[in-house]
């Protein structure tokens, strides 16, 4: 590879930057964006090489596209590269759900394509934008690449390779598999803290219940910070997802209020017993790894 | 004061006998449980001066007597100290509700006695047990007091100056109010926690689920790692304020399932960024106490 453009030089698509140029560093990187000031950041940071005059002028012999976007933009996109793709190039998302960004490459990519491979690395962190980049943001990360039947094979090893040469574990699996497990795993979750913050800010008393929030409370609610446009975006772009997971969610609460109606002590010891005997042996192989 | 006794020698009680000796060197501290190695490690530590043969003697000329078991236990307790009570004693309690206490106080202590001030000091930990008690535990934590009829101010006195001596900041309030407010901030959060982990542990794909869980589940469910037993007896105690917010927390659910079936942009993002808002002021003021 001699050419790879990002479109999005934030957190994740500047730390891919980074991780691009320890392994490739003869390799040029075009940073495009909508923030002229991000972009000049990125340079002085030595993140990319350079922005571009044109997307006409920065696809010019582009080996590697990636675009590392908030998702609501990865369409408008796609249909700005179309006209200046040639046959060689791969382009690849960085977007949170996948069932979405596929129908949106069908629909502007050119019909006899191949290089487009749906992606999303694992790889959040509080902290967004460019200053946050760092090497190794995606090492032992898991990165999900899902692979329709328009993709080729070559294609998606480039971008598998591209992804382990950042230290990343790729896997593959359908859009709509990857978008039913994240809708449990993370979607949903955030949906959760969202809607308890929300409950609680609305009410009179507001002031005197964040007084006596604790450590679990804060813990449980730091999804509930994160950005509103992003999760807006997320919710409605895997929306059939998440309605099935509310649906499942709020069977079990109604479970658990049957149990706490007719005082069900051993049914609440069994619910609590079973989950946090899952979240501890999770949590237990998190950190042996 | 000349002597305390400490039924449950934890990490809140272990922690409360550090904090008492530091501020009351010449104390004497008699610690009680029902697990004789735990006190025997107690007493190696220092934590405790010593045990005692019987609740009698324990009880003996006792100033303050300080409940810190689980909260299933301080019935039983009540019952068994109230035959060896002496008028000047003072009993508190640090269990994580407080109605179902004073209830309990009220049937078992003589109907004469104004000495018992329930209260419940916000200052958990991951850790449990002797071994994490630590001097600094309560510093700077809120412990809310909820004296009622039959409390004496010279109660209610002895016990805020004993929180305040380790470093606590204490704040009186009604039981219901008090369990009204830890209903929203802690044990709501703690069942949707276990909900979340025992709907995903149910799951025949719960191995792959938990392979793609990252960092924003892992702080969502680490209250679902709590003790099963613990949040059961806080369930059960605290049941008619939890229904209530169960009951909140689902019509959130159900407007958030609307916004969706509707496609609702705008509605969702004043959700979030209602949520995303309150969460991070409040966890901004928590950075610059």
């Amino acid at each position: 590879m001699n050419k790879i453009v990002i479109f999005g030089v934030g957190l994740i698509g500047g730390s891919l930057a980074i991780a691009i140029r320890q392994a490739h560093p003869a390799v040029e990187i075009v940073g495009l964006g909508r923030d002229g000031e991000l972009l000049h950041a990125a340079t002085e940071l030595g993140v990319i090489d350079r922005t571009a005059a044109s997307i006409a002028e920065a696809m010019q012999d582009a080996d590697l596209v990636v675009i590392a976007t908030p998702v609501a933009q990865i369409r408008a996109i796609l249909q700005a590269i179309t006209p200046h793709l040639q046959a060689h190039t791969i382009v690849t998302d960085v977007g949170s759900t996948k069932s979405d960004v596929l129908a949106y490459a069908r629909q502007a990519l050119p019909a006899d394509y191949r290089g487009f491979v749906a992606g999303h690395p694992i790889a959040g962190a509080e902290k967004t934008g460019v200053t946050a980049a760092r090497d190794g943001l995606f090492h032992h990360k898991h990165v999900v690449l899902t692979p329709d039947a328009h993709t080729s094979a070559q294609a998606l090893q480039s971008v598998q390779s591209l992804w382990e040469s950042a230290g990343a574990k790729v896997v593959c699996m359908s859009a709509q598999q990857h978008d039913a497990i994240f809708a449990a795993v993370s979607h949903l979750p955030h949906l959760l803290a969202f809607a308890l913050v929300n409950e609680l800010a609305s009410r009179d008393n507001q002031v005197e219940l964040f007084r006596f929030a604790a450590s679990g409370f804060r813990d449980f609610t730091r999804i509930a910070g994160s950005s509103p446009e992003m999760w807006r975006d997320i919710t409605l772009a895997n929306r059939s997802a998440l309605l099935a997971e509310l649906d499942a969610y709020q069977k079990q609460l109604r479970q658990l209020q049957t149990l706490i109606e007719h005082q069900d002590s051993a049914g609440l010891l069994a619910m609590f017993e079973h989950a946090s005997q899952a979240r501890n042996t999770w949590a237990e192989s998190l950190q042996s790894q």
